[in-house]
């Protein structure tokens, strides 16, 4: 689909509208008995070529990366800009159509099945480091998700260490709501960094997963690119060992923008898929952001504690490479292929016990390997969540719950914490026509 | 009243439990006609002695730190527990008595007036300083908040430059609701840092003003103190001059910790008060944090901006002092006795062209000064935040909405912004119980 979009530098930084593309997919319930005044209105707002019934093309939008099943919807339509996604939101509203917006098809949870309607805000991350020279250090998501699709599953990645996820910066969103009108959740153009004017709708909005509206624009807070960037891929002698000094450099306050760890098994993956020949032991890859000088310094603080963890007095080996990361990304790619990957988070205190645990589940279940917060399973990811669960932590912390942690969701909260949600879902979504049966059980008030 | 409270240290940091104190006001409506029978319900709550109908206490209670008038309560309880407070909130929700949760009355838009019941979760900022070797440098608040009436009013303070405001810092919330059930907005004992599970409920209660539930517990995310700080004044020969300065280091990209502005009324206020002899021009006093060696740095970086104002070629005077900023603590402390404090924001590239509209604005109308974000005005209080609306700004960065923004919110929200903000209101409190008439105009659905 066309691309469109604007980016505005301005003096605090640059700023990143997504437009909404031209791609939206709706789906006209057999049962409704409408189908056909439904295809007309359509047409009626999109013209002719904006709506198909291709099977092609409703197939390959009926499910994202994740194990769920495929729910292919009945049509597809193409609106041009925000106000056909509202008219065709508001005939979809009049005749109780669902509707569940939808990114780039990279979620992990099941965040877009049984699909309605879906809405493409076809802008995606790769997109806004080519269209701008300031880079949304944001996050790096492992697979190419649109902006809009970023802010409504609150997405973060391995830069979020350093740089917070879309919670902490989406500065406003343009949503089109369940009956079609348009919020923009901070105010029309508005692009404040600070605000307490009333009610936070950027962060309720943020991560609701296309249940309580289709957003259709996100104002982004973006980072400039660091002066220089240095990465650093340590070896350690056991998981045990790379999880406390991974510990200790953050309680040590380094402003340190990625830090993954890898098992063994994943290591030898990595050497595999990249041809690269790192020690086959529990790993770190580091990097670090900022200017040369202060490069030195976080590097400087850093490294004895990667030291610390020394067995019979080895000096551990840090080198600077970007292949580290990179090929390490290449790995996470091909494996997530043939991998339920999920992610859970505890508090930094928890996290030696939660990694050794989960490291000895997998080796007696026979799993492939790990990756800090993104255990690649394929199964026993109840289990894994319940840990998290256990220990103060979340069953999400960046992937959301779509139909896959609904019940994980439910024991993390509890039951006030589901009602709550459940009246603010009821609240702007009286029918449930938004992405329904996501994230809330309940499909009904 | 005494305090009670907890600090959890963990390796990811402290976190602090506000626990409600035992002080909680209670209004008992006239008309109700319940007056007796509320009263002995409140009295087999909290017993005898935690029932009190003296003027005095309730005078005392009856307005904030802003210009709105004093509306006392009528009778005054304190409950021991959060606990007790669900079963206060559940005797006036039986009796449909409205309730206004109240931290320590430093508020500056009047959100505590018209007072019904009140709430003191009594910790307040210096008690979390003086019981914690860390610092939460989230903010400054220039009076001594309570820590749960700052999360009721997203606070920030002069340090949000470098670690953001309440929304960024607050990452769990116990919050009795109107009916009296207590919902944990992230899960009970829950501190993960990150997390994308279901509705973001942590930072809507956040900033809510009280007008959704009573906030009787927050766990914040506080940052450890920095190995060094130091502190720089500087002197402009003009407004703009000093603002252009501001705008560079903050492009730079310095992290900066403080970095606030006095005109020359101000510096000239500050002179007479703390005995200091700070040449009479417009002044930026800088505050850095961090390592010796980062500090040097950005220093280093700093410096240019603010010698690129120097007229005729004379040399900034650079010069480090703690006393900088605490002595302009105590000018706005004082000054802010006789003032109309309020506040706006707008992108940082317009912030020279509102700085300077708004001196040109106080000098037509001889007002006696202002502060970076923080207008010192006797009147026009509607005319800034207009003028900051009309940037793309917010009319309240830090102070809320309360009763004295709720047309401006209008303004800048919208009707349909206000609408949603509406719909979650009568979600969360059908009755309007909680805290009415603050935020929103309208009192009823």
């Amino acid at each position: 689909c066309v691309m469109r979009g604007a980016i505005i530098i301005t003096s605090s930084g640059c700023f990143w509208y997504c437009i909404v593309c031209n791609s939206v997919f709706i789906y006209v319930s057999a049962q409704s008995g409408v189908g056909d005044s439904v295809l007309s209105a359509f047409r009626s707002i999109c013209g002719e070529d904006g709506v198909s019934l291709g099977e092609a093309v409703r197939e390959q939008h009926g499910k994202d990366e994740s194990v769920h099943r495929c729910c292919p919807p009945d049509v597809v339509v193409f609106p041009r800009c925000v106000e056909e996604v509202s008219a065709l939101a508001k005939v979809c509203h009049k005749h109780r159509l669902p509707i569940i917006p939808f990114g780039t098809g990279t979620g992990l949870e099941g965040g877009v099945g049984a699909v309605k309607v879906r809405c493409l805000c076809g802008h995606t991350f790769s997109h806004l480091e080519q269209l701008t020279s300031l880079v949304t250090t944001i996050t790096n998501p492992g697979a190419d998700a649109s902006l809009c699709g970023m802010a409504a599953t609150s997405a973060s990645g391995t830069n979020a260490v350093r740089y917070g996820t879309m919670r902490e910066n989406v500065i406003n969103l343009e949503v089109v709501l369940a009956d079609g009108s348009i919020v923009h959740t901070a105010g029309k153009d508005r692009r404040p960094r600070k605000t307490s004017a009333g009610y936070n709708l950027t962060n309720l909005f943020v991560g609701s997963e296309g249940t309580l509206g289709i957003i259709t624009k996100t104002t982004l807070r973006l980072y400039g690119i660091p002066e220089a960037m240095v990465s650093a891929v340590c070896s350690f002698p056991s998981v045990q060992a790379a999880v406390d000094s991974t510990v200790q450099t953050l309680q040590a306050g380094v402003p340190i923008a990625r830090i993954e760890f890898l098992d063994d098994v994943m290591i030898d993956a990595c050497n595999r898929f990249s041809s690269l020949s790192y020690p086959v032991t529990p790993t770190l890859f580091l990097e670090f952001h900022g200017s040369e000088q202060s490069l030195e310094e976080q590097v400087k603080t850093t490294v004895p504690f990667l030291g610390t963890n020394t067995k019979e007095g080895k000096k551990k080996k840090v080198y600077y490479s970007v292949r580290g990361l990179s090929c390490w990304a290449d790995v996470i790619l091909h494996t997530a292929c043939s991998a339920y990957s999920t992610d859970v988070c505890v508090p930094l205190s928890r996290l030696p016990q939660i990694i050794v645990e989960t490291k000895e589940d997998l080796i007696e279940n026979r799993l492939t390997g790990e990756k800090l917060s993104n255990f690649l399973l394929l199964k026993n990811v109840f289990a894994s969540c319940r840990r998290a669960l256990a220990m103060d932590g979340t069953c999400t912390g960046e992937h959301g719950v779509g139909l896959g942690k609904r019940a994980l969701l439910c024991e993390e909260m509890g039951p006030v914490g589901i009602q709550v949600m459940q009246s603010l879902k009821d609240a702007l979504d009286p029918n449930n026509l938004m992405n329904p049966g996501k994230i809330l059980q309940r499909e009904e008030p």
